[in-house]
């Protein structure tokens, strides 16, 4: 039986707390006994990838605290929970069901009278027999011209998810004849966005897929009507260009203003939908339906591996337990996600809302405010990007950054240089392993200027390559350690109540409801 | 004569400190009073834009004390010294000029035998001449025809400000047949971001810009090393295609390699240099000439303006030490970038590194530890795209991140759609000042779930439209924001020692003269 407790009402809690400042960082870095870490201190990941946090400010004694911790705060049994149907989701009432979309972890979840598997199966079915007769030339413009480019029209994780996927893939698959279509995205309500996108793409050989839930959202459907009278502008029928990926009860989900309409449901929510046809529509069309089904493999492989109740073995638990530790114990705000690949360039967007959506919350899953900090800030750019940005603060700055840094062995364009005796992808992976080793031990230096205190945390995940597989592990495994988290805080990991307010004052401000200070600010931008 | 002094050595501290707590913002800011707040916690900057800080946690008492801090640490008298050619720059022993690039402040400064302002004056000519004449059709690739596309090739500052502002101003130009040429941006040493700037140009009508002030920057070198061989390989003489920007000095300044060199120098530090031929080249080339001279012309206005003694005249005086009084008394770590504009959609990125390559120190200006906290870390995305994002944690969240609002009167593309009754730009408008409200006063609620408790600091930067001149003057407002912030923390903010140590160890690795757990992290990567 799963008992849902606060951190700190955990019998752990204590000795958890009196961790703090018990690793010298610097000191267990240098000389041979970093280099016995670095073996040590490792946990597989699915598809070859591998989290190593050596250099994290943990020894035995730590790892020995968070694993009683684990147990505790039984995590895998949550988890088990969540993967066979519990309502996890308790502010809204909702199952939790991303990781179904990648394979059945559990017994069979049974929810509106179907099995979800088979739901969410059978989307991603349709997602592909769509996406392969575009390919083939069965389904074309009104001039029986093919479709060339398709536009995804969604905010929030109807687009930084399957963005950030984009990105990461698509010079990859461009390297492995997989591009299929080129894929745009837009997200703001600046109308700007849509301007732009539109003057990008080729309108009559354009497909676009209107992403909402609810049916409701008010970027989309305002970009969606910009949408359609572009389209009406540029001679062609919007109901032949236009998809919706939708609920089924929403009032999308049966408008013939749409070519299809592909189905989620309220047991995903939008952060962790790229799996789901929020994804499988935009991804099956641009790489093709195989692609897609490789990140679902790669996403199932790290959900599989997610259960073992070892941390040792478990590598989502264990960034997550070192997080929580780095938070509560260590103290500290932000973590910086730092890929050495310029593929996962929208990445860490992604996982800022990932994160900060999902934890950043000040009271636990049954409404009770909670006494201790929850999900930290974070931010990111690619290296060597941001060596040459924001790392002097994250160097010598006052306040500690933990930092989270992701490398691969090879790169994906095969192209490279080789300079002064090595390639452009060796001095990639060199920086990153230099900058782990400076930010950990430092450098003594007389000159106080020059003089690095060292100390700063950090962990890497390493792969060979950055390709369908290690990219669904990589969504996954980052996924797992927030919903982990979630449940080390006790707070509900998939609601997001924080931005309901903004929204009802917006309306008003649009209403012209608004007194004070409202109507003062409004008046500045003449609304 | 001024006197440079730590932050808690003023005689003004112990009064600073005991401002924390003592405004509550829900209060303030709730009902008429919030009105007369928006009225009156207001400064004008330069180019129609105005700083608004009605919901920053200040009030008379608050900023009377900030006004008695900006005196005593001498911020006017600071400035002046700077712009009037004094070594503030104390680590590196140079003078601070990116100013003068854009205007003649105070008084001529000589350094190297020469008017500094007409050595600036002279190569922003150069880079127009030059300009004009791809534009005109006489400077030409070696079949005669014109060149349609310019690549920038630099990282860090030859990078992020620049490209920032390309992307800011692309869609304003489409829309006023501004655009001569389209820019695209080389940085990462990671050899899949060439490889992708690469195919999605027309390399022989591409010109391509090697930045390096030294000359000797790894990840520019090795990318120059990879487009010229693509340039041979599409069968083109790379001479007849690159420029170059670097100092005198560097081996580049006198090179066959390169068409054209354009000079900047040492008294300009990187993250400052858009207003040098670093910016001037690529954005003439992009823009055309005129349009960058009114970038210029913004900033200048702007570099006035911060002339003025009195915060309530001075924008980049006021935030700077609002900014100071958030980190240091109030205890806040972070500050997030939120301009409702999809134009700045990299605007953040270049403010990221701006400030916490600037001011993410630990030791003054003459090398001694300091004993409080100094830059915060930046980061944010555009709205309203970053609502449904990480507001969730920014709203409900257990730590308070100031945040930094802009918002524009009219959009850029002068397409918009009215959806509901209202315009796409006007909801965008409506969004900004909601979010301004919902994060200042909060909302009660039975529901601990639907409970805001408030009292969440923000400042809101307006304009007409964003355009060369208020772009200028928006970039300039933040340099010397961060400027006056480093005479506050007595930092020197225009060095960046702590990026060399990285630097150092990835040399090591590269040259195999590694040991212990920095010769382990290199063999997980197989280096």
């Amino acid at each position: 039986m799963v008992s849902w407790k606060n951190l700190d009402t955990l019998a752990v809690y204590d000795k958890f707390l009196a961790l703090k400042g018990t690793v010298d960082l610097v000191k267990e870095m240098t000389g041979e006994n970093g280099a016995a870490r670095v073996a040590k201190y490792t946990v597989p990941m699915a598809c070859g990838l591998n989290y190593n946090f050596a250099a994290k400010e943990v020894d035995d004694n730590v790892l020995a605290v968070l694993k009683e911790l684990a147990e505790e705060a039984q995590l895998t049994e949550k988890y088990e929970e969540l993967y066979n149907g519990a309502v996890i989701n308790t502010g809204e009432k909702r199952l939790v069901l991303h990781q179904l979309c990648r394979g059945q972890l559990g017994k069979d979840v049974m929810a509106d009278g179907v099995n979800k598997r088979e739901f969410y199966v059978s989307q991603q079915k349709k997602a592909a027999d769509f996406a392969n007769a575009v390919h083939a030339g069965e389904i074309t413009n009104a001039a029986g011209e093919p479709f060339t480019t398709v536009v995804q029209i969604g905010i929030g994780g109807s687009d930084l998810g399957p963005r950030a996927i984009y990105i990461a893939l698509e010079n990859w698959a461009k390297q492995n004849d997989a591009l299929k279509m080129e894929a745009r995205f837009i997200s703001n309500v600046d109308p700007d966005d849509a301007a732009a996108v539109l003057k990008s793409v080729d309108i009559p050989h354009s497909l676009f897929i209107v992403v909402s839930k609810s049916g409701t959202t008010l970027e989309t459907l305002t970009n969606e009507s910009f949408v359609r009278e572009a389209l009406k502008n540029a001679g062609v029928d919007p109901a032949q260009h236009m998809l919706a990926v939708t609920s089924e009860t929403s009032p999308l989900a049966s408008s013939t203003d749409y070519r299809a309409a592909f189905f989620m449901d309220d047991y995903i929510g939008g952060r962790y939908s790229s799996s789901s046809c929020v994804g499988a529509v935009v991804l099956s069309l641009a790489f093709g339906p195989d692609i897609f089904a490789r990140i679902m493999d790669g996403a199932a492989a790290a959900d599989e591996l997610a259960k073992n109740p070892d941390p040792m073995q478990n590598a989502a638990m264990m960034d997550a337990l070192i997080g929580v530790y780095e938070r509560n114990v260590q103290g500290y705000l932000c973590t910086a996600v730092l890929p050495y690949s310029q593929a996962l360039a929208r990445f860490p967007a992604h996982l800022q809302q990932l994160d900060m959506e999902s934890n950043g919350k000040s009271v636990n899953r049954f409404g009770e405010p909670v006494n201790y900090v929850t999900g930290p800030v974070i931010f990111g750019e690619p290296g060597t990007n941001g060596q040459h940005s924001f790392y002097q603060l994250l160097h010598q700055g006052t306040n500690i950054v933990p930092l989270q840094f992701v490398g691969f062995k090879q790169n994906q364009a095969g192209m490279d240089v080789d300079i002064q005796g090595s390639t452009s992808q060796q001095k990639l992976c060199a920086n990153v392993v230099a900058q782990i080793m400076a930010f950990a031990c430092g450098k003594d230096d007389e000159d106080p200027n020059k003089y690095f205190a060292g100390g700063r945390p950090s962990s890497l995940i390493t792969g060979e390559q950055l390709n369908p597989e290690s990219l669904g592990a990589l969504l996954a495994h980052f996924e797992n350690k927030i919903m982990f988290q979630g449940f080390l805080w006790n707070v509900n990991s998939f609601d997001q109540e924080g931005v309901q307010l903004g929204k009802l004052l917006a309306k008003r401000v649009l209403a012209h409801e608004t007194d004070g200070a409202l109507k003062a600010f409004s008046d500045l931008l003449e609304i």
